[in-house]
């Protein structure tokens, strides 16, 4: 903790941030200098809202100089996390990627889905059993049946299950059915939903919120890796900013940063990203240009008569094509996909 | 809808739009110009991605010119709604203040701080029970014993409660203890809660989420509104943007626009919204003469020992002088506070 | 300056960033914690880019102490500055208006808004005579004969002129004929123009740039004061956010951020703030409730015939309102208007 | 131009606008749905701000139906522009790169700094003569001399040069040291600058604002088309956002999105567009892989004594680095760099 005096603060007010310090159970080492004074608080605490300090009279501003989490950090756990699941390893040096619909929409669907997804080489299908539209006319999802129809066509075609946990009284439902349990970016900061997968040991992937910096996408993954569960999977897919040629504004350089502070593994979800399927493939080229370690896309069969996020699902020639180009990319790089 | 063809796009591309959206169930209106064909689409579908049709060949843009809220539209009732609890209406000419600590600690901060918030002339007292706290490792609520405490100070000092409802498991708790149900920022699209919200009975205070527009909110509170409960009052609270010198950046604006496109009551929270108590006063100030029927802000007997949220909790004092100037405010305006 | 070394980081990375730190004229403090080693440069540089820093081995982070700004600050000229021009005071307890169309169009329309501007009760006429339209192929402005007209008229009705000043080789004819030099949003960063603006001796409004953050407004105040002009005027005129229902989302809350961080008189413009008349008066009485010295606010005799800025220029009988509303709302904070 | 009425609208109000439209030179076409009534206006006017209409009674919304820029879009010349100078072909399938450091020190940095450039396979070298920083007190650039000094290093060298004007009054200076003329993100809209470079006839480089739309960018480039000076470059260098983990956030996705729209060459500027030299790599390889026609990084033969920008700038290893990778990128894409 630092905490940096006016210009001008009076002696007692000083004084005032240090008791105040020493209270809370800080050591603090104080500092003059020609113009600032500034205080040191070294103590056992690390969560705390600097704001607290800040508003005491005298105090120009105040620094936490401990990252709020730790084990999601790089400096914890130097080499990267690889989550293994089967024959599948996450954050290794070959690129993952995980495709299917927006929705579970029938039997016939998730067939044809798997179909396409296993042959185009991804490894791993996703689809939405819980459907949480913005507008309370819509669809709103199949549920279970939904599950065990994607279940299903994922067995049959070698393939592992992504799919997204609404909220905590659903987490048995998707530990049955999925081997990866995903949190939407609506709930990445939803803390019963976090502290309950931490309880589980499944791997979890993460969306990072529209409005939610980085450090605070570290900040949930650390709650769920607070209750044990430390197989969490980060996903950047874009931000809400003033631009509107796409649906949102992906973060692509999230992805570095990412990878330097923490050791999880990293991937893109182009389809969200963009909102616009002919914009998936070049996003999913640059996502992993830029070192993503999997990538999260849309595809559907006919994405013309999908339930939901049709703009944005790919074609089945423009996924087969996808991933033959991200195969260049990785390759270029040093990695394989 | 409305769908504009780009310049150039040839006749099969048009014709393709026009099946489609007469597959749709639309009734289509076509309109050729110099440049531009344009389509309008009238028919019984009011819930629509533009995205779909924007991303077909030969389409220019696409918009959808019914707004996607009914209930909630200024439009579907042009007085605007008056929300009654016992002796007090929420809408009305008189400003409403609700006010209390961020979190309920015990029973004695709670007793003290009823005492504040009733003799400040507010009839509402506010106070978390459960705190969905972005560190894993903070203090996260008293639980159903802290709502009984706040229950039982309110009614002492005559005053209402509104409190926070986390997920929709805890909507029987708090259908018991409170009087009004807080749905937080972070849950502005928690679909799940909101659909259950609208099988109560109760007020439910909707906060804005950091990355909502304003047609969104408006969505959130259709969703509540559609399964029947009308009594939805909505609460601007700070938006994200680059600025840090406050915590959010508080959309004033954004009140004058509710109160246009909406009947529903419309309250500010300039604790949340600015972060600091200092601008707590100015901006309480603005937000009533911007037209707000209410607000909600943060006073704690003593905001240095508060667990949650000490820097943005006004002092008893500070609470006090801006309840006078809010009655000032409000008497320059011709209402009453 | 604040360098936060990494947790690990090795006493050789610790005296690089040190050497580095007194070859630049810094006096190092250094303060070792349980986790992280702290130093604290004390020296007579005051500008500088903390990445350098953050980018050195084993740095974490670093901070800035001094604020970039001196002659701006509140600490160094605590009591606020009050800039008078002829009878008029900006910056003290009465609220000062400016007022008037966006463009210069002709005579007529010119006497007409003086007219209206000066039986509303505001002190200065605004009118643009260069227009920097976002489309080369609008009107761009009537130049020095537009300024011509708006002395004339000002001069008749006892007001006092502030005009926009597009880039340097301007200032000698603005300086000529208007009282008051304005410096928009796109300029707010056009360094050469505040340089030789420092060297002038008339006041300057500076407005603040749709991207700028509070600290860049007053340090592009302070370029003008470091020339030697001190009677800068700022302006909250609104920011880009993510919301579209109006133009630019107004940051209220950066007027007590202002008032508290600098002496200088601040003042607010509704009209680029929210982009329609509609919003204009609630927006213009939230921030003379907020502590605002002054309103910039766009009035026509007939708006619908307006060449620029139609849609967020007031009609005559709205400004009369709006003047006498903010008379009202100034009295309720004890000043006046 | 679509008008679309309020639900309810009067037959009055609706004929208002109508006649307004027709005064305004369109001719209307008037579509009656259940709901809405909607108008197509037709007509010779494209530049028209659309708020106009929206305040008019009755009126829902109103789109702009042409894009209010021609010369600039890909409907007006299917095939990509190819900028060639001398022997170098900008806009091709090769991807060009320009380097060098933010600001010309002297004349053993810049001869330095050419022969990092030319070895490592770059064509044009950049380098700032006048520097607009942020506070009074830095250094403002060589001026003249630096450029004198820079052109002929890359004479010596074979490069061509790129460098920034900053005013219109700077435009017979460059035109005579540079090949190419770089508009910084401050002067995206600085219409005067705009205007006159439509004069001239050498490329501009023009960089996105921090705050600017792509169709804003869009906007300004036809500004300087409109002029005759087809050779316009347009380069993403970030926008700014909520996020802080880097300067800006680069906004990848609007590769692909301008090289839709329009026909001009698209670079990208990773260097200010994460202030951060251990990001530019990724992100050079992310643009690349996005489809960007060519690149502009800082680099300096040692970055530890730049003058600016120190901490964006990569060390002479990482630029050769770069190269490397950038060419293996552009060959898994089909394309050369």
């Amino acid at each position: 903790m630092l905490v940096v005096m006016q210009e001008g603060a009076s002696e007692a007010q000083t004084e005032k941030v240090i008791s105040r310090l020493v209270e809370m159970g800080f050591t603090v080492h104080r500092s003059t200098g020609v113009r600032h004074t500034v205080l040191g608080g070294v103590g056992p605490i690390d969560d705390f809202d600097p704001a607290i300090l800040e508003v005491m009279e005298g105090v120009k501003e105040c620094h936490r100089i401990v990252s709020p989490y730790k084990l999601a950090s790089r400096h914890f756990k130097p080499a990267g996390t690889i989550i293994k699941i089967g024959s599948l390893d996450i954050g290794d040096s070959k690129i993952v990627s995980m495709a299917g619909p927006c929705s579970i929409e029938n039997q016939e669907q998730i067939e044809s889905a798997a179909e396409i997804v296993a042959s185009g080489g991804a490894r791993v299908i996703r689809g939405g059993a819980f459907k949480p539209r913005s507008s309370p006319y819509s669809f709103q999802g199949m549920g279970e049946e939904g599950l065990r129809i994607l279940r299903s066509a994922a067995d049959r075609h070698g393939l592992l299950v992504v799919s997204e946990v609404m909220d905590q009284t659903q987490i048995p439902l998707l530990f049955e059915y999925a081997d990866i349990l995903q949190v939407g970016a609506r709930n990445m900061q939803n803390f019963n939903l976090l502290r309950e997968l931490g309880k589980i040991r499944k791997p979890v992937l993460l969306k990072r919120g529209v409005a939610a910096t980085v450090e605070e996408l570290l900040l949930s993954a650390e709650y769920i890796m607070s209750g044990g569960n430390y197989e969490v999977i980060l996903c950047e897919r874009g931000i809400r900013t003033f631009e509107t040629s796409t649906r949102n504004t992906m973060d692509i350089a999230a992805i570095p940063v990412l990878k330097r502070l923490t050791h999880l593994p990293v991937i893109a979800d182009p389809s969200h990203g963009t909102g616009k399927r002919d914009y998936v493939l070049p996003m999913a080229r640059a996502a992993v240009a830029a070192g993503a370690d999997g990538l999260l896309v849309e595809v559907h069969p006919d994405p013309d008569r999908a339930i939901s996020d049709g703009a944005q699902t790919l074609r089945p020639h423009q996924f087969s094509e996808m991933m033959q180009q991200i195969r260049a990319i990785a390759a270029a790089i040093g990695r394989a996909a």
